[in-house]
């Protein structure tokens, strides 16, 4: 993803502060990080932060928030392509992966930094994330209920194919050896192998 | 695991450092970290870092680099218990996943705080890193010109396999509801179910 300079006038300043504090974040973490770092690299005066945002602690929790709810709103429309929970879940791991695969440097900055966020923020955040856990549950708790999955432990399980995407942000790089879509169907074979789908013995090479 | 404070004199200033230096990145990350903050906290005068480490960035590498290596002689000594494919992934992964439980703030410090390093020390842990890939490469590798393993991409499944390892260490709580022992358990059936191995698919519940 491109960075932010002074030279993209076009973008209003809330999401060039933003872009900038998710790469500031990235590589200084959040603690390491100023306000006027995150100003300065907005092509911005050093207090224009203020302007926008009462603290950098907002402007975290901002990001946090807007991430966490279009990945909601993702994995949510990824199981309402089907009724059938293989399919369900091999949608939502293929989405999930590729986008923590494209964006995932703000994707890291939104799971690494929670622990920087005021209580009441990190709670909003816990509470999403919660939903997002509860949609990847329903569809593994369906999917065992009709007898195509099997697993000993959905809800371990359930953690477990987040958590692989998750850690995607991690490891992914842009001029890496895999795209986003090579990760993100290989990833939905695997996830249809660690709930016991038939889909994903089959799939076998 | 018990944090270190002045009334622990027992142990060695270079290991209070070394303590005092992973609860202090875990919680405000290696740029939000003063080198007095670490001194302080591990019960020393201000300046007593330098007598030990020549600056922040070498506890750091120290810490990654003992780290990293434990990790490698860790899984080589898990593959060392079998000659069967099946066994020495289950094994490694149950142990790669234990130990990331166990020691999950130490693990989150030297996954995430890379970056911080100089480009000397950073080429010192990747090639860790490295050897410890090849390990786990390796054992599927094999697995599939055995014919017990059935993955499309055994590079990438390798790459899955350790990274849902690692990421054990960014959600795991000692005070959460499994216990370490329980997620290495389950893991090593997902990990085998990843590979497509009958073990995996044996174990069905």
């Amino acid at each position: 993803m491109p960075l932010v300079t002074s030279s993209t006038p076009a973008l209003d300043a809330r999401t060039r502060l933003a872009r900038a504090a998710v790469e500031a974040f990235s590589t200084r973490g959040f603690h390491g990080t100023t306000t006027r770092d995150i100003s300065t690299a907005a092509g911005m005066s050093p207090a224009a932060l203020y302007v926008h945002h009462r603290s950098k602690e907002e402007l975290l929790f901002e990001l946090a928030h807007v991430g966490h709810q279009r990945v909601l709103d993702m994995v949510r429309a990824s199981v309402a392509t089907s009724d059938d929970p293989v399919e369900q879940l091999g949608t939502l791991v293929e989405d999930f992966v590729r986008d923590h695969a494209l964006v995932h440097t703000g994707a890291r900055v939104i799971n690494y930094e929670l622990a920087a966020l005021s209580a009441e923020h990190l709670a909003e955040i816990v509470a999403i994330r919660h939903d997002i856990d509860e949609v990847v549950r329903d569809v593994i708790d369906r999917g065992v209920a009709a007898g195509v999955f099997h697993t000993p432990d959905p809800h371990m399980t359930a953690l477990a194919v987040l958590s692989l995407g998750i850690d995607v942000a991690r490891w992914f790089r842009d001029e890496g050896r895999w795209s986003p879509d090579q990760v993100a169907v290989h990833y939905r074979l695997l996830a249809l192998r660690m709930v016991g789908a038939a889909g994903g013995l089959e799939a076998r090479a």
